[in-house]
C-alpha cells in the first residue's frame, strides 16, 4: 500500500486508528480456548469487529513467535484474513547487518504479505537499507518510544559534531547538542523518502510532538501507546497532525481486551468506533 | 549453561569459536537441495563437522524466518541436533516493551532451548530485563557493531549528563563525553551480571577492545566479524581476552560456506579447526 492510497483510505473513513493485535493466548475469552486455532478464531472476530472503524492492523510478531510454529500459522492465517484495505504492519522491530536485514526484509514483504515493518535503529544505515528497496512497502523506525527503558538512552544528549569528525561541540556557539532521538529521526529520514518511512514516536511525550514535527514535518508517524500505555489522543492529534494526517495511532489491549468474555468483539467495536469517532474530530477541527 | 560450564568448555577445548549457522537457502551445495529439509541436512553436516573445533552454534534467526513455516520446522530440528555441551545462541536482535520483550524471551528460553539471545539496546531496560529474569540463559546486548552503520549512532559522543538531570556538560572539566556504545555498556552493565550478560561487540574495531575492557573487564564479548566481515582475530584475543577468556568469537560465511561442492563438511572442518588451533595459541600465550 503507497501512500496516496493510505492517505485515502484515512479521509474514507475519517479516522487514522491501528489496531494492535497483541493476541495473548492467555488472555482469550475461555469460550474460544478449545478451538482449533483459538488465536486466529480471535483474530477472526476482532478484525469482523474493528474493520469499520479503523485503517490499519498491526501484528505484534512475539505474541505469535512465543507459539512456536502453530503461532506463526496463525499469524500467517490472521494477515490473509486483514482486507487489502488496511495497511498490514509488523511490529517486529527487527535490523541487523545488510545481508541479515535482506532476510529480515524477504521474510515480511516477500514470504509474508505485510505492508510494513518496525525496526530498530541501533546499527544503522546498511540495517534499515534493504527494508527500503521494496516499492511501495514501508520501513517504520523507531524514534522515540513510550515505555520507561525509552529514556535509558533515546534522550540522552548527543554532540552535533558526527563521529568521524573527532570534533568536540563548542558550546558556547550555541545550541550543538540534541537527543540522540532527535538524531535519529534527521539521519534515518536522509536514508529514504516520506513514501517508503515512517518513525515510531511514543504517545505519553505528546509534548515531544511539537518538536519531533520541526524535525520530520511530512513523515507519518506511528503512535503506539494510546489507551493501556496512557497517552493522550487528543494532545497526539494536535501536535502530530500535518496536511496528510500523517498519523497512525495504535491501540492494542485498549481494544482487543476491552472484555474477557463472549461480548469481547462487540466491546471492541465499541471501543475502536468510541477512538475513530474522536478522530474523526480531529480531523475536521 | 552458566558461566562456570561454558568457561570449562572453553578450557577443555581450547577454543572460543562460535560457528553461525546463517545457513542462505540459495547457497546451499547443489547436491543437498532435494532433501527433504535441505537447510537442516546442510546443518548437521556443519555440526557433525565442526563440533569437535567450536563451543558455540550462533543461529541467526532471519535466514530461517524467511522461508516461512519451514524455515522455523528447520531451525526447531538444528536447535535439538546441537550437542548440549555447546552454547546455543539465537540471533534474533530482538526487544520492545517489557510485556513484549516477556514473550520474545519465553520464545527463545522456553520454547526453544536456546542458552542466549542477541538484543537490541534501544529501547532501554524493560526491554532488555525479561531475558535476564530466566536462569542460566545468557542476554546478549548490542554493543559496538561492526557494520558500517555501526558509525552513524554507535559511535555519537554523548554528553555524561543522564537526561533526568538536564544538565549540560562541562567541557571544560576534563572529559565529559562518552561515546553512545560506552556509555550502552555502563548503563546495561548495571541491570545484570557477568553471569547472564554478554556483549556483542565487533571485531572489525579491534582497537576499541582495549578501552571497552576497562569499561567491562568481566563479561563475555561476542565477536562477529572475524572471517567474512574481516575482523583479525589475533588483534581480538590480545585486546579482548579477560582471565576466564571471556571471548566467543564467531566465523560464519568463512567456516559454512568455505567450499560450495560435495566438499562443504570437511573444508568447514578444516577452517574451524584452523581458527582453534590458531586460538589454542592464544589462549596458552
Amino acid at each position: 500500500m503507497n501512500r496516496s492510497q493510505l492517505v485515502a483510505q484515512i479521509k474514507t473513513k475519517q479516522n487514522y486508528l491501528c489496531v494492535g493485535l497483541d493476541t495473548d493466548i492467555t488472555k482469550l475469552p475461555k469460550h474460544l480456548k478449545d478451538a482449533a486455532d483459538p488465536v486466529f478464531e480471535f483474530n477472526k472476530a476482532i478484525i469482523d469487529a474493528t474493520k469499520d472503524h479503523c485503517v490499519s492492523y498491526k501484528i505484534n510478531t512475539a505474541f505469535y513467535e512465543s507459539q512456536g510454529l502453530k503461532g506463526w500459522e496463525s499469524m500467517e492465517k490472521t494477515l490473509h484474513y486483514i482486507p487489502d484495505t488496511h495497511l498490514k504492519i509488523a511490529d517486529a522491530k527487527r535490523g541487523d547487518i545488510g545481508n541479515t536485514s535482506a532476510q529480515y526484509a524477504k521474510t515480511f514483504f516477500e514470504v509474508l504479505p505485510f505492508d510494513a515493518v518496525t525496526i530498530a535503529p541501533y546499527m544503522g544505515e546498511d540495517s534499515v537499507r534493504p527494508f527500503l528497496e521494496y516499492e511501495n512497502k514501508w520501513s517504520i523506525v523507531l524514534g522515540l518510544t513510550s515505555n520507561a527503558g525509552g529514556n535509558d538512552f533515546q534522550q540522552l544528549l548527543v554532540s552535533n559534531a558526527y563521529p568521524e569528525s573527532n570534533m568536540i561541540p563548542n558550546l558556547t556557539q550555541g545550541n550543538t547538542e540534541k537527543r540522540l532521538y532527535e538524531k535519529v529521526l534527521e539521519k534515518v529520514a536522509s536514508w529514504g523518502t516520506v513514501d517508503n518511512l515512517m518513525f515510531v514516536v511514543g504517545a505519553t511525550r505528546a509534548s515531544d510532538l511539537e518538536h519531533i514535527r520541526a524535525i520530520i514535518p511530512d513523515h507519518f508517524l506511528l503512535v503506539p501507546g494510546v489507551g493501556a500505555q496512557g497517552g493522550s489522543l487528543e494532545e497526539v492529534s494536535k501536535y502530530g497532525m500535518n496536511k496528510d494526517c500523517g498519523l497512525l495511532v495504535n491501540a492494542s489491549r485498549a481494544v482487543i481486551f476491552a472484555s474477557a468474555d463472549t461480548d469481547f468483539a462487540q466491546k471492541a467495536t465499541e471501543v475502536s468506533a468510541g477512538y475513530a469517532a474522536e478522530m474523526k474530530q480531529y480531523l475536521l477541527g
